[in-house]
């Protein structure tokens, strides 16, 4: 079995797994049997969210590999995120709980707050998952503070639904603000993190504040090519890169294994995604050879502040980056 | 005289010149001499803020002003800043009072968050201009949240001590925030931009929710050249910048009267300095003539995303921008 290395919380001393699977894009036929899998091959945690649509048959895969006895929930990290329909203060537990429902869990070990961004509830019976969109389709932001949010994720902490809470494209000064009024302290940060988006300030920011820093789309445009976006096709793949196969050949390594190298030797946390068994299992076993410093630092090189999720580009609104 | 356009301020109608004289890094034996002729040369809006030091100086120069009849008080804007050491809500009315007296005016037109940064409070008495440091030199942050310096600086409208708040050097997901929670919504957004700081998205968002955006360092490196900042020596000037001075030289204007006009006509208000009177004229005179379109995009297109003004790069540490 893989050795994943794992990363301390702050501030409940909870060990979180460097390498988890994330269940964006998961489809709901195969979410069951590939949790499973994942979990055979050696995966502990596990990203989810309300918005990935997949949760009742990610707690599938979950079920029937505890039922067998490969793991223990306790041996699982499992982590969820607030959709931004739940932002009011009065939403948080019900869904909180709905999600739980779910998976069939008692608690997450980590719930996160998925965007900073509020919209009017819609309910889960009406439209699932509702994405950006009420179901008239059209797109409406409302006044619910993240303050008012975080409070209500505090609330999940004190009664045991959630062990640890977190954030997620949250930046600067949003999390230096977070950061005054919070009783509790954000343990996770989730960014989007490859070679053409580094964010090496917002890292440094993550550090300084003992919060642990989680990459998505480690892979850059090829976790958006799925979603047919222009942009992803526009920008070179990171597969093919010759800083990136070079490093990859020279370590006897696949260019993805060194795309998840280079975050978690900086101490990241990543989460990718595969539907091969064989991937499956080369992206776990991504901390077993080390990249050197200078390697490092040309990956790092590549960067170009390209950001592929940001809702100004998809929505022409909610420009949360800008 | 020359005449300068308005912008009309959300919620109060207030118009606000587009043009203003930006009271950063005005010596205080000049200051006061320099607003006064500034007013006489047709200047109507001042930017000041406590954190440059010569609030008492440029009042006298308004005084003098009016004293002289050049202007009533009414025919000015006056606009200045809340320090980071002033962000607790029982700091900012007496701050804003004391600053008011300085000037000798009943009211601010705009008062504005100077950063979304909470410092410890520092006695003016015992340093003034404290800067970002206390006495003993340590840069302290607080817990005062956003949220609750905005609180005060309503009541500040509330009281009539400032007619219009407002923010400066926030970005994004933090703007969207406090339009979530406030009672008055900022009338203006103040931003360094300039060619290699273009930052559209952010403008457009601040144009989206009826927010004015001043923009400050209009001449980019230049502005920070005065500093003795190596960044600012290592950009080249865009005083010589090919795309500048060909397109200055075409409409027989100088290259900061192109610098100026590129923000004021796509609807920025500007408040550059100067301490030389005619370039005082030339600075005020920036909306008599018309670029192209062409020619603006032209301009936009120098964007390098390149921040003189950013704590992390100066302090080493207060990452807003990351």
């Amino acid at each position: 079995m893989v050795n994943v290395p794992t990363i301390k919380l702050q501030p409940t001393g909870q060990e979180m797994p460097q390498v988890g699977f994330g269940l964006w894009k998961v489809t709901n036929e195969t979410c069951a049997d590939t949790v499973y899998h994942a979990i055979k091959t050696g995966y502990r945690l596990f990203d989810g969210a309300f918005d990935y649509g997949n949760e009742k048959e990610a707690g599938q895969g979950v079920k029937r590999a505890i039922d067998e006895g490969l793991v223990k929930r306790e041996d699982l990290f499992i982590a969820s995120k607030l959709w931004n329909t739940f932002h009011e203060s009065e939403r948080v537990k019900p869904i909180t709980k709905t999600q739980l429902e779910w998976w069939g869990l008692e608690y997450f070990d980590l719930f996160l707050i998925h965007f900073p961004i509020a919209l009017e509830y819609v309910d889960p019976a009406v439209s699932y998952p509702s994405g950006w969109k009420t179901p008239d389709g059209s797109i409406k932001p409302i006044g619910a503070p993240i303050q008012e949010t975080w409070r209500a994720m505090e609330e999940l902490v004190d009664e045991g639904l959630v062990k640890n809470v977190g954030i997620s494209n949250f930046q600067g000064a949003l999390i230096l603000d977070l950061l005054r009024y919070c009783r509790i302290r954000p343990a996770v940060l989730q960014i989007e993190h490859h070679p053409y988006l580094v964010q090496p300030d917002l890292i440094r920011l993550a550090k300084s504040e003992g919060i642990a820093v989680t990459g998505y789309s480690s892979f850059g445009p090829a976790s958006f090519r799925e979603l047919d976006w222009k942009k992803a096709f526009d920008t070179p793949t990171l597969f093919e890169h010759p800083t990136i196969t070079a490093i990859a050949k020279k370590h006897d390594k696949t260019p993805a294994q060194v795309l998840l190298r280079w975050p978690t030797q900086r101490g990241l946390a990543v989460i990718p995604k595969s539907n091969n068994r064989d991937r499956l299992l080369q992206n776990l076993d991504v901390t077993s050879f080390d990249l050197e410093e200078s390697e490092i630092q040309a990956i790092s090189g590549l960067d170009k502040s390209l950001r592929f999720n940001n809702p100004i580009d998809y929505l022409g609104t909610l420009p949360i980056f800008a």
